[in-house]
């Protein structure tokens, strides 16, 4: 089911804050907290992630008073509360009590305590004391007025993922007889006559396991991991149903989407989250983050089909401390951030966290309000950023223009692509979903991220990156959008495998073969530091392919190399053109074929700019327009569009000036 | 014993074809791969390598038919069997009934079922069962008409050598008690003084293991290397006695014999088996991969003794899947490569494998029928390779002419020299012997990479590259060499230690001090990136040594560095001299000690050509010469050859010209 | 308690020898052994420490006769012994026994035998059998004539530091429960409310352990190296203990003290060891490994307050066989390295080993009688070093000359820096002090290293190298020396947390924001590569801050990058100046501030001489005054000086040439 649009958010306006931790802090500077929050403009603030071990510090004896008094004061400062589940950290009662429930990696290590998620998601003993601990919490403050959204858990599958335990095992032997039936259809499915793995009974199949299975079965090895992925939406369902007995608040889990392969198949949770949420982190070392920033964001929205509202439940201030070197952000660049996110359909901006902490695993952890206090860059632009947040407060509620381009992601492809023996091993499933996305965007031409069950019929362009898993019936969707008429992109690695991670025989890209009018014989992949020619002047590096055209005609070929005079890029002439791109191209060969695409199908660009210019619109219900301008770059830049900026008021028209680093929200009305 | 040269080739010529899996395949897809078969000329194929759980699904219950199906239709075919045992994959059941059977590693982790191999040889209870299933196999196929050669599980120890299972370590205790007969002989062979680890009582000892291991005592480590060889020989020899008490039909068993150290001693095993059979992949990010495999072809020879025929029982037509970027093959590189395996000694060209399997842990792996089916280059070229093969039929059964050069290797040198703490860690075994191999390769002299038991009266020149380990009898054999008149070239490195890998004194090399009349005080390697100069204008990296000269002539000498002016290469003026290269060279320096030694030598080139052709010779019992030329360069090459192309019947003389790519081989009759 | 400089000195004159192993050989080598020593003038050699397997083969059984033996011809030569307790290596029976004993590694795995200090510290089972060997050898050689010094174990914590087993995280809890009391004192130190941690009884705690332990909670990491060090020192007492039941001889234990961070607190340690005594081995890839080892040793002053004489027990005539390339001394460099210990406090000079072993895991490390023999330059240059601390035996009893500047080092910042979620992960804690030692260095400026708690009131310059955890007293001792007039330079992440490893909140360096006058409001490490330049005309790398000045000087401030503009080296103008080092300096940088400070405090460089030149001045109780002179450089160095040197009796004055690689000790007299 996709949820009804009637969900109320919960907020007025959009919604602004973090993480609070008030149990880290002594209860004098909880005031403190509060009239700073005010200051800064928040209104929603998430408690209680981590509360558990506090709120029922022996099984089945609760302790309230504090949390009691937590809401009661932030409800009394209008403040709205994201109420979490404490189910992310396992109280350490219940860890010495059963360790079984502590997970066990592939290689068979059982995790010691002392991280997040510390549990099994099959393990029948800690759904008991899940169910029971959020039926208690649901059953306190189901009908707290300052509860507005529920927060199931926190980042579900962020250190639980893949659990390979006995009891997993034995999960997994159930989830594959409800879905195979028989034995032999499972030996079937994963061809386990190679190598000899045919097996004679469900108990001899266990989970990937082992420092050998470098080299696991890829049919196990993707059921595993879709597998893997079922436990985790099962124990939020779990959790959910138990919230819902008490309390009539929207639920909510946050989900961990960005460009690369996730350890959850996001698209299929969504369909089951009121207000589908997101936790984004920038990579310091990314030269263009923002551009990953927008592909997350893209996908969020891509997943909740455009039409639902999102939030942003985590981002960062400044550096987080899991990277090798933490960087604070650059000046300007939380407000470009957030206000990136909100562009691309976010209805807020959340941080983790309000408060840094001093003391934990993330004590370096950048914070809304910083170790270093209020007499801080940090904190001017925080509270800059929550009177942005005021000052767009029309703009909640509004959809995001729809798309004609759209780039089909997949869990499962990302899963079978990075595992096991491989063409070419280092090849990472992102790589090619941002080099694609990025040509769009730095064409200011907007993309929706899709799952591949989405409905593509409003695109005049559909790419497919790396799509290397496709069942017989996606392959058809696929391909039919070009007898609708639409472009069809298909790069290297597509089509190539089914749903259990067979090859399709008869030449690559095996299920795209007949719409492309081009098939491969061979994959050549390149060696580290080689490098060939096109006739474009570019060159291609780690993959090529030995391409026989049929019905196309080559847009790209190799100049030397052993392919020299072969094609890397076909077209064929049907629809809107069917093109294989057989090649990992640089980024100036894809800006050019993009270039032509966008031009071919006449796709509108939202603004014209330079890249780097960033321009999305989203339309409100009663038609009002808000063109969303971020300029990365660092110098000014001046766009065709009309209206009055939300953030400062000023009125622009016919010409609007960025200045460099700067965002500006246009309500587009023409400027008298 | 060596095999008696009575052993009966399997097929009629060379043996052409690979590992045939039908038992992936539907029934219907076995006539269309017998009709491709004998259209690419296929005369060899290997069956049942992975086939236990489907032969024999519940213990000691046979289920024969499928397979009896197969070698009919194979024999009716015309096309001859080589049968394994399928004990490279126990069956599912077993691994349930006995997890105790899977190997565990060195770090005391035990495998997982999913890979190859997942048994340890010192298990009672897997012998037992792998017994049975020999035994019943060989007694159902020992005497049809399509089994032409036995073929003993698979690749044995690639996935269970050096297990350090509880049954692995009793059976060393045995292996010691019988090599040492008392616990203070082992104190004394192992040193365990050092660091005070003598034993009292040989259950005081285990394997290797645990992760502080990096430092191992030098000669448990040695000791443990050959009782893992002598285990998997030992199962090896239990297979053979199954199928002989019901066959007559020659025995084999892939090795994986290349110019790297080894897991298992293939010079001793090779003793044992009728037909040496090996398995060679070459690596595509190895710039001299044709030099390799000629290495290991070599190797193949010479543990041979050079008057066996050994079969090239594995290579691909392109890609495997296990290197990080697996490249399709060059145009023409398949049949260079199959045709240089044949000129070097190999009766045969076999691949894996037939088909190209679409699932399991290597569906990526090239295969003769690639999964884009026949409408390909690797087809075509597939195709024609089975002509060539069908036109090279009078050269089976020759044997390469002698060679005049010998490398020693031997695999304690390659076990001792690359673990523990060394003087230089990064030191691999394969360097110095693939560094000399090379040099007489680029001029067409062929050597024999022989094993340190080899008799060597029939060579002029013999190399010891880093013959580390060297017991009296063995050291006083090599340097008798030179008494005789032949050259004798000493690396560094070799003669530093004796069989129990205990230094031996009084300055190195110190088995051949004497008869090198030179010796070092001290090591003294090179830093990452660090080059000190020699008097030939080359440089030296990674090692030297400082040498005292006493009676020898100073070759190269270094120019700077901590020991300008001191020798590098040195030569006794004895026999045919003995030179001692106390560094790690330049290949450039190499060649031209290897040119010099060969005109001294008088040593005969095959052919005079340009480095990258390759020339072998290959003599019939009536004499009949067969001359290979395999062109590796990007130009034609001429030489002086004459006589009658197999391959294309063609007729060349004085001169021959081999295309750029190709290859030739001249019956070598004059063409009037 | 600090020893008493009554301890009497183990050697007439200054130390010389080595580690001496005759149970590696048969009994005809040991009077070679012994001749070779008078040869070379050694005095003292350490006996014994991997002996108990030797000296009881089975359990209370004793082998005394070989041990007697040598003591016996040792001291016939005049050979003092330094007598090991053999727990360095437990027997091989007490393993087989006891397999508990052997310590378990964080991630899980229980060592096996095969290594050193295989053995737990919290291990009741070995404290017992420990306790009975220490005790039966100390009864019977305590009063042997010849046994002037002993030597307990080797190396603690050289392989049972950081143990995570049953037994210690037993003793972990008890030793928590002395130093907090409750478990909610724990939870308040720690912080365990993040994460939801928070403990209710102390039978929850573990030591950290798992994979999953790379983020674990700081206060828990810092208490379990504190607690692993404790332990360690534990076992040291417990033997110290049994030997002073039967001897009066002094007790030491040889140290692994280097720049860089220890496995335990060796400051703390010193004060029970009566002869302190150190390890140390040349890296040989270090560019300026002299200075390395000058950071040692200076160091080793710095933990014996300068009071006491202090020992280096083991370092190496070439290379040891741990690096990766491990190289031979460059010629003279021994005696460089040798007499730069004895400069810098040692009475001293020991080497691992005597006589090289032929067998186990160290069979390639270096000796003072090679491999080779006596034919050797290594042997030549240890019988010069032999002479040359002969000559210099008026050294012996005198101390270094005090040092003006003291650089501050604990264990706990090191501890803390180098582990889980850190701004910058990749800086090791050696780092600044090693740039900060290094400029003093160069400049002929003596450093004392001293730890925490040292008293810093002789000092005019005190220097903060990344001093991390600061408690408040330690801060305020630290903060004073300015107040009475000393300059105090802090760098980077100094201060941030305290004893708990908590974070000090208000602007970073938190401790010591007041007295340096300026504060940071974020942390902005530099990505890998990347370069800011500063107006000095260098660039930094790896961290930089955003500094808020108050009350202070811009010494050094960034002209490009994020922080352009903004100061990255602060001055305050109180004392002698407070200095604020914000950034990972270039050496250039940090000279100039260096070379600023020494100026301005007038602090005496010992001599004048460029860099690479070493001096450093030792005084007599007499007030006789000894100034070493090493001339690491490859040209002669001509400084102003006068004396006789002690080494070849050479009279200078005014002036004294040093040659290139040459050493200096003189006898500060003027030459008539």
């Amino acid at each position: 089911m996709n949820a009804a649009p009637t969900v109320s958010w919960p907020t007025d306006g959009l919604s602004f804050g973090g993480d609070y931790s008030p149990e880290q802090w002594p209860r004098e500077v909880w005031d403190e907290d509060v009239r700073l929050m005010r200051e800064a403009g928040v209104n929603l603030v998430t408690v209680g992630v981590f509360s558990w071990g506090l709120l029922e510090r022996s099984p089945g004896e609760y302790t309230w008073g504090w949390l009691d008094d937590v809401l009661d004061l932030l409800h009394a400062n209008g403040i709205a509360v994201d109420l979490a589940t404490p189910t992310a950290a396992p109280p350490s009662w219940l860890l010495r009590a059963h360790p079984e429930v502590l997970p066990v990696d592939r290689d068979g290590t059982r995790q010691h305590p002392g991280g997040r998620l510390g549990w099994c998601p099959d393990s029948p003993v800690f759904r008991e004391h899940a169910r029971r601990i959020v039926d208690a919490v649901a059953e306190r403050y189901g009908k707290h007025p300052a509860v507005r959204l529920w927060h199931v858990s926190n980042e579900l599958g962020g250190g639980n993922a893949r659990c390979a335990c006995d009891a997993s095992v034995a999960a997994f032997r159930v989830w594959l007889r409800q879905r195979y039936g028989t034995i032999d259809a499972v030996n079937a499915a994963w061809g386990t006559a190679f190598w000899g793995h045919t097996f004679t009974d469900f108990d001899e199949v266990s989970l990937p396991r082992g420092p050998r299975n470098g080299a696991p079965n890829p049919g196990l090895f993707l059921d595993a991991e879709r597998f893997s992925s079922d436990s985790l939406l099962a124990h939020y369902q779990l959790e959910k149903a138990a919230i819902e007995v008490h309390s009539d608040v929207p639920v909510t889990t946050n989900f961990m989407v960005g460009a690369a392969s996730q350890v959850v198949d996001y698209a299929d949770w969504a369909k089951h989250v009121a207000i589908p949420a997101n936790d984004h982190y920038t990579i310091v070392d990314d030269a263009r983050r923002e551009q990953d920033l927008a592909a997350a964001a893209d996908r969020m929205r891509g997943i909740t089909a455009g039409r639902r509202p999102w939030l942003l439940m985590e981002h960062s201030t400044g550096g987080p401390s899991w990277q090798e070197r933490n960087r604070a952000k650059e000046p300007g660049e939380i407000l470009r951030n957030s206000l990136a996110h909100v562009a691309r359909g976010s209805d807020g901006a959340l941080f983790f966290q309000w408060r840094a902490s001093t003391a934990g695993a993330e004590q370096f952890h950048s914070a809304m309000l910083p170790q270093a206090g209020t007499r801080t860059r940090v904190w001017r632009e925080v509270t800059a950023l929550g009177r942005a947040m005021q000052a767009l407060a029309p703009v909640q509620g509004s959809t995001v223009e729809p798309a004609r381009v759209a780039i089909v992601v997949d869990e499962a492809s990302g899963w079978a692509m990075q595992t096991g023996l491989k063409p070419h091993r280092a090849l990472r499933y992102a790589r090619e979903l941002r080099a694609w996305h990025r040509a769009f965007f730095d064409r200011q031409v907007l993309t929706d991220v899709v799952p591949l069950d989405a409905d593509l019929d409003g695109y005049d362009v559909v790419v497919l990156p790396t799509l290397l898993i496709v069942d017989d019936t996606a392959a058809a969707r696929l391909a039919a959008v070009v007898d609708r008429g639409a472009t069809l992109v298909v790069t290297y690695l597509s089509g190539v495998a089914d749903e259990h991670a067979r090859i399709r025989t008869g030449g690559y890209p095996g299920a795209f073969r007949d719409v492309l009018g081009a098939w491969s014989e061979e994959f050549t992949p390149l060696q580290r530091g080689e490098r060939w020619s096109l006739d474009d002047g570019e060159t291609v590096t780690d993959w090529a392919e030995a391409v026989v055209v049929e019905d196309a005609e080559v847009v790209l070929a190799y100049t030397d190399g052993p392919l020299a005079g072969r094609a890397a890029v076909t077209r064929r002439a049907a629809g809107g053109g069917a093109w294989y791109v057989a090649a990992a191209l640089a980024d100036d060969s894809i800006q050019r074929l993009v270039d032509r695409i966008v031009e071919e199908r006449a796709v509108p660009r939202t603004v014209t700019g330079p890249p780097g210019l960033e321009a999305v619109r989203r339309v409100g219900r009663d038609g009002s327009a808000f063109l969303s301008l971020v300029n990365h770059r660092a110098d000014p830049v001046t766009v065709l569009a009309s209206g009055t900026d939300l953030l400062d008021g000023s009125g622009h028209g016919p010409e609007t000036v960025v200045p460099a680093g700067r965002v500006r929200v246009l309500r587009e009305e023409p400027v008298s």
